[in-house]
């Protein structure tokens, strides 16, 4: 980033006190108010930018003086405004906070302010007085975050595993209903999942030792990479530290791999697949969420011969909406692109067997599939999935799978999966059982499901305003940080419910929420309890949600009904008496 | 990256077969080998280039002329270097080849080509034979790793807890002696850790179920980071998914939030870093391994009035260097810097309380120092330490300490802190016992060090070539990357010991090692055991380590002495008998 402090030689020479009082000295002609906008007018690039804007009382340099220039017109001849800022922010350092707002301004390049400064700066000694003030960069970026209602205070939330979905808060006493974690199964207190990582703990220890190079790669990483190429019936997999760094170390690794590489990115995608575009250094184009047709009409503008990688989400954490698999890969395939699909809220809860929406859009087909089948679904499609093992899984952790080829790449040349300890054997085992258990019992993601229609039932009878969408996500909009907030601090106080408010940056401004997850451990009676307090915490300031009728749900009710009429035995979910057998819940019988 | 390929319509528009087939056909004049090389003469850009080169053959566009210019001179004119190269790789994609050799190529911006294209780029239908072969580059970025040897095959290693130091390979009756672990301390089989994550697991389950803000930030995380914040004498930490994650996020943010920030970074400091620092976009100095001279000759070009971070280590990974705290404190404070310094090999290890190198080089005034106390030592001087929570601590995970405002900003805008799911309560409260565990016991880091000086004290006696350093690693120098290999495969299969080769990228292409580290429950069994083997398989193959005399290790014998003749009761180290008393072990004592 260029910045206008840095290539002025006068601001980079200055020290705040010299700033100051030549702010506060007179000019020397009629057309300055002060010393300092007497220098701003000898510089000739400020100069002429002064010229232009004649009549405004301009101080320092065309940066400054495009930022400012709104309330500069206003402002009156003897208060500068970026002395103003300056003592609004903090009194005894001008210098930081002007090169702060220059940082903001983002200058054009080279809208430098050519002062020639008087002593080459290598060769001015070092004084303690002239050096920056980090202190009041980070206080002041805190304020930012206060003054527009951003700055989080973390809830200190404990999870129960014998009494999910009930945890209890700072003091040990006070228990709530969660109604807000990405564990949407309840396998991180799955019996199975928690007996294996205690075993695995007695018998290999708290941590992997190394990276996977270098004694971090044990016989449980190599098995639970072949289970997770195996759920989504790809030739490899690579677990990551997490899908976070799975989605940045993948996508900057291949498009940099991909010579002369565009990516094309869903406006609404996670901010770890953002980071990775933007690492990879390649050009970008982002499509408006889920329009195919603007996509289309992007992939038209690129050569078909170069490579493109389309790189989209399945279930949206924050709408619950669901991206269009099938259209977007006949579109990769049309104009010669690869897909990268996040299918990070959808692995253990679509599905057959918990692949996710790629699988769960050929149910059917998917349902009885061999390993190795012929069979073409939309699954086998997508290039890239990746997915984690810290929603539906329980655990930690993240993965890609896709081609051997590609994989191998990946982990041969990712430094963010190279340089760094390996997920401990307890974790990678507890995520193992975990796919494992989810491919063979569908009651988890269906006693989910049917939680959440219920909830948005119960939630649109009473009006309360939920973004349509036909996953498994409850947003309920609020619309206003300060208020979201509130409603949540409310829930928790005085209802035993919590519900974080998501602000900026998980959602864009204006759009705060409180998002709802049920879990097939949500009794009828806490959902309820729930849509009575939101009725009551809310109070009517809830937001409008524009736009469409509800969407089908992706789990149909015939889908949601086959395993009530199929299986045999009993299991107790939401409340309903599901009539199944445990342990026999094998897909072949959905 | 400007690609030539991108930049040139000639090249972006003609199909594979195009190329081949102009390739093949004669040229119109004496100059030009075949068609391709005469439609290149035509080239405003290339044409200059042939011109320059006059009587070399080449094809294309100036920068595959400048990248295959060697081996061009000495080609037959019938051989194009572009078609040879096609053929040696692939030979039914000879465009994505060329494409790749150019990306590698890295021209300077502008070197285009600028022939015209015959028909504007978004009105060219979609052709199936014209989209990229993204599996090709796959597959030779693969086979660059294989020539080079740079490769990477995986170990399979499950190091057992109850039998520790030793792991069994992929068959589970094929027990080895791992030499190379980074659970420098043994900590994933401590009791205490294995203990209290396994109860932390049965109360709180798996996974941590949301981000830290979202369900996820529960009291076991507060208390890592108190316990940190408290280790280092530092007002705040902050726990990350790992210590690669902490360096990335935390520089990369860091360094954009300060306006006009240069970073000075040492040599040979980690991927983590150097990824963390390119994120930035800031600009960066690198200043030559550990040598505070070149550093300030940087400072010095530089206003002092800019924000600088200086980036280090203490013990530099690899090569077991430590870097000079002091020294670099002192130039950050005179230039207005601040530094930022990675503990990731010394947490645990060095320092009264095993808070690393920082807290070392003060020992005695570090012993008894309350928390808070004004007391101004080399920790103090350090604006900014990142640890791990993987390798002495034995589990998982990375954390930052430093200034209140400094971690509060970092929690509020690092996008690799915001946006992943927060590690399991197990692992934060596994890592809280091992930190606690690791302050009041100086046993692990005595016997540590013990075997250390031992080990090198026993290759020194063979003259098995150890790189100096006055630190815990003991790298075995071979300086190639077949005979490194094959050395350690050679140990695993004859020997029983398990030291993973280190190879390009994590060392220097022709440093490659064995990179040995001893933990305090290695026995002197084991040593001689170790030390007979590696001359056995080295047999003299081991590299000659230049440069100077053995530093004095930075753990001194009466360092190391004292807890023998403090402290009371009995523990056995490496075949020693430390006179302690476990429990007592406080660190007033030491």
């Amino acid at each position: 980033m260029e910045l206008a402090a840095k290539a002025c030689p006068f601001l980079r020479n200055s020290t705040p006190s010299a700033l100051r009082s030549l702010s506060r000295k007179p000019a020397k002609t009629a057309m300055a108010s002060n010393g300092l906008v007497h220098m701003a007018q000898q510089c000739p690039v400020m100069g002429k930018a002064m010229t232009v804007q004649a009549r405004s009382a301009m101080n320092g340099c065309p940066v400054s003086a495009r930022h400012f220039s709104a309330s500069a017109a206003k402002a009156k001849p003897a208060k500068s405004p970026v002395l103003g800022f300056a003592s609004a922010v903090s009194s005894n350092d001008l210098k930081a906070s002007v090169q702060h707002e220059l940082h903001k301004a983002n200058p054009a390049p080279g809208a430098a302010c050519p002062f020639k400064p008087a002593v080459p700066v290598s060769h001015v000694a070092p004084t303690a007085g002239k050096t920056f003030d980090y202190e009041s960069v980070y206080e002041a970026e805190l304020q930012k975050k206060r003054q527009d209602k951003s700055y989080r205070f973390f809830n200190n939330i404990n999870r129960l595993a014998q009494q999910f979905p009930l945890a209890h808060t700072a003091k040990p006493e006070d228990e709530v209903t969660v109604w807000c974690s990405n564990d949407y199964l309840g396998m991180s207190k799955n019996p199975v999942v928690v007996e294996t990582m205690k075993a695995t703990l007695s018998k290999y220890g708290a941590g992997a030792g190394g990276t996977r190079n270098i004694a971090g790669n044990g016989a449980m990483h190599l098995a639970l990479e072949e289970e997770l190429a195996s759920l989504h019936h790809k030739p490899a997999a690579l677990v990551f530290s997490s899908c976070y760094v799975a989605n940045d170390a993948t996508l900057s690794t291949l498009a940099r791999k991909l010579p002369n590489c565009v990516i094309l990115s869903d406006a609404m995608n996670h901010a770890s697949m953002i980071e990775g575009i933007k690492h990879s250094g390649v050009k970008k184009m982002i499509f408006r969420h889920n329009d195919t047709a603007h996509l289309e009409e992007l992939l038209q503008t690129l050569d078909p011969s170069i490579p493109k990688i389309i790189a989209f989400e399945t279930v949206y954490s924050m709408s619950g909406t669901i991206g269009k698999v099938d259209d977007i890969c006949r579109l990769a395939k049309k104009y010669g692109a690869i897909t990268f699909l996040d299918e990070v809220h959808a692995v253990g809860m679509y599905g057959p067997h918990g692949a996710g929406v790629a699988e769960h859009l050929d149910f059917t087909a998917n349902l009885n599939r061999p390993q190795g089948s012929p069979i073409k679904t939309a699954m086998d499609q997508v290039d890239i999935i990746s997915g984690t093992l810290g929603k539906a899984f329980g655990v930690v952790g993240g993965y890609i799978a896709g081609s051997a080829a590609f994989v191998d790449m990946i982990r041969s040349y990712a430094p963010g999966f190279i340089f760094t300890t390996s997920l401990p054997p307890a974790i990678v085992a507890g995520a193992t059982a975990s796919i494992q258990y989810l491919r063979n019992s569908p009651f988890e993601r269906i006693g989910q499901q049917t939680n959440t229609h219920t909830l948005k039932a119960q939630l649109a009878a009473l009006d309360i305003p939920v973004v349509p969408n036909p996953s498994h996500i409850v947003p309920v909009l609020v619309g206003d940080a300060e208020v979201c907030k509130a409603a949540s601090d409310e829930l928790l106080r005085s209802h035993g419910i919590y519900v974080q408010s998501i602000n900026y940056p998980t959602v864009p401004r204006g759009e705060e929420r409180l998002r709802i997850t049920p879990t097939p451990d949500h009794t009828e009676e806490m959902m309820g309890h729930l849509v009575r307090s939101l009725e009551n915490a809310l109070g009517g300031r809830a937001g409008v949600v524009e736009g469409t009728a509800d969407p089908a749900p992706i789990w149909t009710n015939a889908q949601l009904g086959i395993s009530k009429e199929v299986l045999g035995g009993t299991k107790v979910v939401a409340g309903q008496t599901l009539e199944v057998h445990a342990g026999q819940a094998s897909s072949a019988q959905l």
